[in-house]
């Protein structure tokens, strides 16, 4: 098995490819989890709904991580994924927006077991204000940019009510943020160096009513 | 313009332009709530990033809603995306999982606002069955297959750990419903007349990280 090639050694990789990085690794961690210990792009491709040439191709924008014939060593495949995606460190995450979506965010344990802590909240209501939520300290929205702007927060999570999602998008870009997980049903427009992933439910049920009779 | 034309006549859209089209939709309601009646592929693909050239073929799938020059009038493509996402009426949606996101979503008023109303929730805690929660009752899950046959509900909403999620596809697939929209980290297996969209915002920031020096 080779090590992989070094980033930036190669062309660019498709987003979408990078999409697919996230899923093969979620697999792996559940394969794991049931003592597996060895697996194949035809078992990924089975579990995944995905073709196995698809799943060889994806990983070889990244090097060699198997063997023909004998698949893939999965905590190797996954240590490699992890490094790819840049997730070998814990990462600080804010939040913007302490409604029912906000909350359910604070108390979701899937974003620290994968290593995305959020270090503080930031709302608009006083009456939230200073508050602790599952040991998180709440923030006026005012001091947002001030103190992403301190810590050097990279990572930022927009659950806000559509209104102010661009308005709050902009000081986050301003104040030095990188990457934003956009909950409101809006699309952000932010400079070409950040990054929006946008989590959209209507959207998704929409697409789905299409194939509905 | 042309009207559009019948479904099934011409070759199967592909999924990834299905996806877009609520998001042209989301923008053309925005566009029109700043009562703005005109709108370009050039605007659009401005707001939302993505190419003119590509906003025009994806939208040829289903026919001709603009004329050269004069572009798209936003009420009637609306009504078009609307017509062809099958969103002209109603939808009943189960909810299964009743934690912080069950709740969160129970209260989101962006699904009743474009049509999707839960009717039903369903969870497994003997202290939550039989509460109304935003005036829907919440069922035991052990009813879950009889009640949604009876309804015959055909969306369903998966907010349940991990640990639950592929028994509980299994029991929404086995009762008819088409649908699911997946908050649950893992990949549903379900059979190929079934539609799954997932919404895992780890897997979601992991995408972005990747682009974090």
């Amino acid at each position: 098995m080779q090590k992989i090639a070094p980033k930036g050694a190669g062309v660019e990789v498709p987003d979408i490819v990078i999409g697919r990085l996230p899923i093969y690794l979620r697999t792996l961690a559940l394969l794991q989890t049931e003592n597996q210990e060895v697996t194949s792009s035809q078992e990924l491709g089975k579990l995944l709904n995905i073709s196995s040439a698809q799943i060889r191709k994806d990983l070889s924008h990244f090097g060699e991580f198997g063997k023909q014939g004998t698949g893939y060593k999965i905590s190797y495949l996954k240590e490699q994924l992890e490094g790819i995606l840049n997730l070998k460190k814990t990462r600080p995450v804010v939040l913007v927006g302490l409604g029912d979506l906000g909350s359910a965010i604070v108390h979701y344990n899937g974003f620290p077991q994968k290593g995305f802590h959020i270090q503080v909240i930031f709302d608009n209501d006083p009456q939230k204000v200073g508050l602790e939520v599952n040991g998180i300290g709440v923030q006026d929205s005012t001091e947002l940019q001030a103190t992403i702007e301190a810590c050097g927060f990279k990572i930022a999570i927009l659950a806000v009510p559509i209104q102010a999602a661009q308005k709050i998008a902009d000081i986050l870009v301003c104040a030095g943020v990188k990457a934003i997980l956009n909950y409101a049903p809006i699309t952000l427009s932010v400079p070409a160096d950040v990054r929006v992933q946008n989590l959209d439910p209507v959207g998704h049920l929409q697409q789905m009513t299409y194939y509905l009779k």
